[in-house]
């Protein structure tokens, strides 16, 4: 049946092509609208709106979940749209599979808070789950999508350069992670991926980066030394444009000596994930995210 | 049955250990004797010994094939061990379902022939193809497995920097690409991986590089520039010390701009297509390697 469902998933994809020519605000609106549909699944409570270290999230709790661990979840939206509610089915599925609370945070979003300011929030999130919630550091895992994946390798950096402790692990989805979006993917398999539209995408690194250079560190991983960080899950489908991004992030995590699993998930798109209610790969994906994740806590 | 087959084929692997302490000459007997049991199939025809341009190979030709293209096949044995014999099961499969005839090459091995006489003798089997068969270069790939995955990227970068034409493609099965042997997943796929021991393919670097650097470029493709290749395709199982090689040599290729394919397959181990008879994902692997030649020399 997979096969299938991709292939319906893939035709209401190209159904509803985004709009190069919409304000932030109407691609916001569009994101929110499209994700509503999306189902939040059973067997876990979503405590709406907390402040965590003045950032705006949601904390999800599955039933009969430990609290002594977490995960903090930084979504997608190409660093200009998307919020804690967009992504909520799926950071919802990844907290049934973890066994553990996920908490999804509101971090800023270009034009308004253009980079490093999004990082600085998931710092200040993170932190709140080591200082208010008291969990240690290696119990906590780090993930995100697209954007929300290169915001998590950014996040682990600072933590990382400002000695504020190792998390678990992190895991990263379809990552976005060079600002200067010159991969040759985003020729190859331009016409493959149903999802992102590489003129678009260069708009929002402008609008993200605000003039800062494309190939700052914190802004594009891929021309980070990565030494120093924790176990690292890397997916990425074979139909994207950012395929790319994520291999090249694989490769430089192996340079650091990053313990890395780059998974090459075939005929997948775009963080395919987020249709895990009616694709069995995106089931299986955030179900190899949720092992990851145990494994490196070791629970 | 493939996870049977899977597991009946490393149950096999993990009761034959290679002997550390065997010279060279028992470890070649080994391997010779090893791979005999593994069948070549049906529908093509082998002419053995021939010499390309002073360098001893078979040459093996599907029924039907086309003798406009070919594909030069550079075997592994850690560049000390293995022969167009010890290969021809897996060269005749991929001749096969790539339509094409394939030239095995038994390239010099070390200690007799060291770091960098085994790339000479494949740049001159390649050329053969151009001068004696008249293939031109944009209908020639380059294959080999391991040791082979190395030579493979040498052999292009060899060609790349001495002008002698672009072939259609490269690819490298659980290539071994860098000689410094200390990448993470050596330590991370050790208890993993039922075929390579890390402390043994120290010692065939050894001999291999016979006192050079083992980060010289065309030794470890992992640190030359990889600018101006043609398309790669890279297969690696998810069981291998060579992980990190593979993931590595693709991150690499990524930043030279190269049109990349990395495959990671689940749960496989090092060179799992020689177990094509037995294992179903082996043979799929070989056809994904017939069909990417095909893609990428346009027939």
């Amino acid at each position: 049946m997979s096969k299938e469902q991709a292939e319906q998933v893939i035709a209401l994809l190209r159904a509803a092509p985004s709009d190069p020519n919409a304000t932030t605000a109407q691609a916001r609106a569009r994101m929110e609208e499209a994700t509503s549909m999306l189902p939040v699944g059973d067997g876990v409570t979503v405590t709406e709106g907390i402040s965590a270290n003045g950032v705006t999230c949601d904390w999800i709790v599955p039933d009969g979940a430990n609290e002594d661990r977490a995960i903090l979840y930084l979504h997608g939206g190409a660093y200009c749209v998307g919020s804690r509610k967009t992504h909520r089915a799926l950071a919802a599925e990844l907290a049934r599979v973890s066994d553990a609370p996920v908490l999804v945070a509101d971090y800023g979003l270009a034009p308004e808070n253009p980079y490093p300011e999004g990082i600085e929030d998931a710092v200040n999130a993170y932190q709140w789950l080591e200082t208010e919630k008291n969990i240690p550091a290696n119990m906590i895992g780090i993930a995100g999508d697209s954007a929300g994946g290169g915001l998590t390798m950014a996040t682990l950096l600072m933590l990382r350069d400002r000695e504020m402790g190792e998390p678990a692990c992190g895991m990263v989805i379809s990552p976005w992670v060079d600002m200067t979006c010159s991969a040759k993917s985003y020729e190859t398999r331009r016409d493959r991926d149903p999802m992102i539209v590489p003129d678009n995408i260069q708009g929002s690194a402008d609008l993200y980066l605000n003039g800062k250079d494309a190939e700052s560190h914190l802004a594009s991983p891929v021309f980070a030394r990565l030494n120093g960080l924790p176990p690292l899950l890397i997916q990425v489908g074979t139909e994207e444009v950012l395929y790319d991004d994520a291999v090249r992030l694989a490769g430089r995590a192996v340079e650091a000596h990053i313990d890395v699993t780059l998974e090459c998930w075939d005929g997948m798109f775009h963080v395919w994930h987020a249709f895990y209610s009616m694709l069995d790969e995106g089931q299986e994906a955030i179900a190899a995210m949720g092992q990851f994740y145990k494994d490196k806590i070791g629970r």
